[in-house]
């Protein structure tokens, strides 16, 4: 099996339940892992996924090695019948073939260039390593989603829901970069899972991908959107319709004190204080983004495990 | 508890008595690490500190995983109140605190600016990452210490000394560039708690931190100190009164044969031959370095130790 | 023992046994390596050996520990009697016997200049660490040698022979870029300790060093030299005598199925498709060079298996 996106999830509401009991126990099973090891590739920079997919191996007796394909290798060509003779020196058939020579299993970061929509939408590293590999391939944030995150964040809600069907909003905020959709996306996705009352709020122009968000509430007015939320989970993407592009900066978005009320603050980090969200959310007990970033290891580890268990 | 600094050493016989014993028997204690993990960040360059800290984690059955914080993942933000519109992507506060989630133990090593003191001593990646880590922190040479440095030398002298008070000289040698007071502080620090003879001996101007030198004797004549050495510890570092330059490079206080006699040189590595010490010193039984460099493992695996058992 | 070049091999053909005998068992001397270090040091860039020698060392029950030179530490310098006042900031010296200190072997990857001749056939760097180091060395492709590859592909040929003598050639096929002559070299040793019919076939220009391939019958005709070939090896080098120069990228000389008849294709990678070879050769049954990479672990694993067993 391979996992590269929260459609992976056959049932969220088994997984979250069975994440909470890895959590619980989480050194279970570490003697499935002996002796196998999971590669983990970044074509783009990490701490989080980093730190977490690794103990998530360890804590399941796997080795990992580690891999920072353009520092420590060299440019890889995707190209179908290509005449390799400029910058690329290898190509992901031989990569991913090679790869799986030495790993039970490969993870994968690499993220959209932000400005070719199609080349992004086709996934084209992740669905590479999928085709060309022989072992299985988890995400660990691709061009379009960041499924790892997306389960994370199921679990932690479900963890501190206080009501049967709390209200989730999924916010926009502003920040000063393009950023990808990947996080966003698998939110929407995971949350189109849940039992919960899900809507998104973001700017006119700031809509998702609505092959994505499909029938799921979007308001352009932030204050009506966090309405009696229980969880609001904020994010900065790109215009996906100007695909890429920083079409509104307005610190009007903010995430505040007052505007969260008595709601929960979610955040899949890293996050640039008061621009995202200011000082006094973080630093209050409403945030749950450190919680967030220790069930990654959970979702991680439920992830491998399945994975070991199903090959 | 932390390891910061030699002042964290209680009692520095008893440490260096400890330390002799994992160097007998290095692989004693493997069960005590067992399933727990150190976190190794480095703000910066490091062979030894990485090399020996990850041996130590080894021997003491931890599972290391290194982290190169600016290679591997994006600038941190210090700053209290800061609106991070700027260079920085993630803030200490969450940085600490979410690699605790992973680690139980968290390895740090930033060098100074050298352009700022008072930013300098206020050690602001450390001693952030005491305050808002949840789990222990451990120096691997910070922008004012470098106290595994300091407690492998105490090591090294005590295992070489020859009579009861051994007369001990760290002395400044040249260098082309700028280096911190890390190692000169630690060192001078540690043998302020050793039974030695401790003076120091560096040109004008070159004087460290008088808070830390306190009552220790600083010679400006080397010749002056280095009479009945029974071990000169050498090290250059850039001016602390001019701060961060470098106001001499005289040759004449580069470490030689002559000079040495029958003292045992010793340095923290790395070293520029014929800059700072001439190749007669280092290709002879009068140099120490490797066997300090050696020690660096037991001085690590004693302060990790102590922290797994203390917590 | 070291590993330097293939004339460390006594029997190539025992040697290729006992590879074999490894690949069926990998784990069969797990407890061989229990609590022993091997240090990766990289030099250059690596994929296949990167991963191939650190998952040959968890095989073996190794602890691996990876080092980027030039990223992760500083300039190093080999010159006897210099001073240190340029870029180089620690002596081979002292970082080989450091290294020495934290790790029970060292691996060290460190490519030509290709621009000296003299110097790169000096091998700076692997014979300085032979000579300062205290621990086994083993060479993950030096200036001229890349033994654990010609190793592998002893291996390869014998697995995949069907005939008690295959006949075996090392073509020269083209490249945009200068390469080293490593590969080719540890081949032509290592076929030469084989039972194999073994020639050579480059253009003009590009003989390889007549002290490497000695007796071995070189062709300047690619077709002829193709004549009823069993394997194919190929691989770019730049010129020997015209040294480091590429002085010819006749694509006449790409790798293509017509040529390749019913020979097998065999190539160390990274490769350059429809420049070294065409798509059609690689996407056939006739190629080996998955294969090839796989048996990567069992060279390294065999090397470092009679290190440990023989100190």
């Amino acid at each position: 099996m391979n996992y590269t996106s929260i459609q992976d999830i056959d049932d969220i509401h088994t997984w979250v339940e069975e994440a909470k009991q890895l959590k619980a126990n989480p050194l279970a099973d570490i003697a499935l892992g002996k002796n196998k090891t999971l590669g983990l590739l970044f074509f783009n920079s990490s701490l989080r996924t980093r730190l977490s997919t690794q103990k998530a191996a360890l804590n399941l007796g796997m080795n990992p090695i580690v891999m920072n394909v353009s520092g420590d290798a060299w440019g890889i060509e995707f190209g179908d019948g290509t005449v390799m003779n400029g910058n690329t020196a290898e190509h992901i058939k031989e990569a991913a073939a090679v790869v799986s020579q030495y790993c039970d299993v490969i993870a994968v970061r690499a993220f959209p260039t932000l400005t070719d929509k199609t080349k992004d939408e086709s996934e084209q590293v992740l669905s590479s390593f999928v085709k060309f590999a022989s072992v299985p391939i988890v995400n660990m944030e691709s061009a379009t989603g960041h499924p790892l995150q997306g389960l994370t964040d199921a679990l932690t809600i479900s963890e501190h829901a206080k009501i049967a069907k709390p209200k989730v909003v999924l916010s926009w905020a502003p920040h000063i970069k393009a950023l990808p959709h990947a996080v966003g996306n698998s939110f929407v996705e995971a949350m189109q899972k849940m039992d919960v009352d899900f809507v998104i709020a973001n700017p006119e122009g700031y809509d998702l991908n609505p092959e994505i968000t499909k029938d799921t509430p979007v308001y352009h007015n932030q204050e009506e959107a966090f309405k009696d939320a229980d969880f609001v989970y904020t994010k900065n993407w790109s215009s996906y319709d100007n695909y890429g592009q920083v079409i509104n900066t307005d610190p009007n978005w903010m995430i505040t004190k007052d505007k969260l009320g008595a709601a929960k603050f979610m955040h899949c980090l890293p996050v640039r204080r008061n621009v995202v969200v200011e000082d006094a959310v973080l630093d209050s007990d409403s945030s749950l983004v450190i919680e967030q970033a220790n069930n990654r290891t959970y979702a991680a580890q439920l992830v491998l495990k399945k994975i070991l268990e199903n090959g």
